[in-house]
């Protein structure tokens, strides 16, 4: 520790945002409609995970997803072609989004009637962290490849996660990845996390998250 | 397109940082001090990369490395066992250093009398592609398991690199990553970026990397 120094930058804190995201949540409880806010690393997985929830899901649940991104138009084209309701937000450079943004996405998307709305944030696992969207759960992937120290790394991601999926498990013997140091670390940050190993190209473990958002959803309708 | 519709968040733009680092690269070309920003992904594999260009040219140069992180030390520790300068800034949150820090970091850690510095810079894709953080080049790694798509996704960051390494080629066999498309994705941002496959594990490719970074060090300090 001796061997360089520390040096601290201070960042303020965004109340106004906190107190949008608490209004706009509270709104969403009014309307019965569940939003789940996705983050990840650029190419951990978030679009491919959605395809996968969305199939399971869509005969169930009136689904709709916002997808958000710097430029491009690519994952609201997958994501469209599953035919549910879906928008593009672009953030014209910026690297999350607030509670403000997240509202006028619901509105262009016509959110009331919807079960299940997700949110696909910004792949970042540091500014998106940072800002309450407004959603009743934050869930975020971390893929094998990425390496099982990432939790050390963005502490505020996984401590404000609720639920951790693991992806890219089919991986695993080319990388190392360590598991248990993944599932320590994580819980190091956010005891309650729930960690849920998952390969959405292949579909395996996806069944306890689906049940996870089905519970969490019918329990956010009550 | 019309399956759904696009919004627009602007942002607006950084004019007090850009003439920062204008000044902070006047000074760093009058002192024969390289600044090399060296931006990721989370797990893209940049403090390996930098184990292995410090080991390849330690004895060539004198190397000062100041690791961005927005908590923890184990990427500094890392490079200190490599036996040259190096320190930790801590950015307490925030997901990208701009020049001011840049600067504080290169006083604390002593950077004049050094030929080579590099920055590692906080993992992500979007936020330290924003901020020119003094340096003299841009480079950032692109990690085959993240895909090929990620200029498309991301088009700031790879418009602003100077080279872009695409690192763990090892496991392109277990991977949907075509070279050729994304070679093309990043002439599109950037038709000037220098594309070197690498596998900073094995030390696959490493030494078109070294060869630049030698070249370029030497022509800043004539």
């Amino acid at each position: 520790m001796d061997k360089f120094r520390v040096i601290e930058v201070k960042q303020s804190i965004f109340k106004e945002n906190d107190q949008h995201a608490g209004e706009l949540r509270e709104t969403l409880k009014e309307k019965g409609v569940f939003l789940l806010n996705l983050m990840s690393s650029p190419g951990a997985g978030k679009t491919t995970t959605l395809g996968r929830t969305i199939e399971a899901l869509k005969e169930q649940m009136r689904i709709g997803v916002m997808e958000a991104d710097i430029d491009s138009d690519v994952d609201a084209h997958t994501i469209a072609d599953y035919g549910v309701k879906v928008i593009q937000l672009h953030t014209g450079g910026m690297c999350h989004l607030d509670a403000g943004m997240t509202e006028d996405g619901l509105n262009e998307l016509g959110a009331e009637g919807l079960d299940l709305v997700i949110l696909e944030n910004v792949g970042n696992l540091v500014c998106p962290a940072e800002f309450d969207t407004g959603a009743v759960k934050n869930a975020m992937i971390l893929s094998v490849p990425e390496g099982h120290d990432k939790p050390l790394k963005y502490p505020l991601m996984f401590q404000v996660c609720d639920v951790v999926l693991v992806n890219k498990i089919d991986v695993l013997p080319y990388f190392d990845f360590d598991m248990e140091k993944c599932t320590e670390y994580i819980h190091m940050r956010n005891p309650e996390a729930i960690i849920i190993p998952i390969c959405a190209r292949t579909g395996e473990g996806m069944e306890q998250w689906i049940q996870w958002l089905k519970e969490e959803t019918a329990v956010w309708k009550k």
